[in-house]
């Protein structure tokens, strides 16, 4: 974290707020060596492995893709407490390709003040993972809790 | 993949059907080390960083506990077209700490026939990730195609 860097805080958001991600280049190498530890499934682990399959060839793990998109939205969302999730939905569109340029999207899409922590609401942020073709790979809509800065 | 195991197909679904993983062991170093990778927060880093943050102490990233237990269910859950999500929900009622043993207890809790697709349906399966005291850790439920066996 660059000093430099700004540190967001509820004040600092609103409704329709976007946020972009550098983008990241993913490939084969990278979708086998998570595949391998995380999930081993044939389409995941190996070309020859995705031949017939649902996916046809090689396809990044969902939970490849969910785990590149947080990376990405760490470093390009700065809240100050962090960006803690507490319940989401997840869907992947389209298969995630080795070669493929992935960069995140990201918008405050609902703010909720808390009923009981008057220095805290529940922000909802919809994050689209696009590829080079700005077609979306993965849609994750997430609600965090969100806080005042402090005093 | 053994070849004694049984792959499943949608006749061999139904619901309530319930499957249990192994256990797996987290410790400090894997937590430290997915997210470095993967979710660069300080509550995910270090101990130290962790302190005065809404975790506390070290706990895992969400995606963490999500990557484990995807790999739980796919030595679990033998169906025979591999584990494809369309659509999912994810919560995190409890931190992952270091030092706990993790597995997942998935059950069939819908099978819908495809309108337009005879040999395939939807089945959602919800997936508990507990610790050894039976805690609930996570709670992600998914959509999946299954097929029919082959004629």
């Amino acid at each position: 974290m660059s000093p430099a860097r700004k540190q967001l805080y509820l004040e600092d958001l609103h409704v329709g707020q976007l946020f972009s991600s550098r983008a990241h280049l993913i490939d084969a190498e990278q979708i086998k060596s998570f595949a391998a530890e995380f999930d081993p499934q044939p389409f995941h682990l190996s070309e020859e492995g995705a031949e017939g399959t649902l996916f046809g060839s090689l396809a990044a793990s969902g939970w490849h893709t969910a785990a590149l998109t947080m990376r990405m939205l760490v470093e390009s969302v700065p809240l100050a407490d962090g960006l803690v999730g507490a319940e989401l939905q997840l869907s992947w569109p389209k298969p995630t390709r080795p070669g493929m340029r992935l960069r995140v999207v990201a918008e405050v899409v609902d703010i909720t003040p808390s009923r009981s922590k008057p220095n805290m609401a529940i922000v909802t942020m919809r994050n689209e993972t696009r590829n080079d073709e700005d077609e979306v790979l993965q849609i994750f809509t997430v609600k965090m809790p969100v806080f005042k800065r402090p005093a």
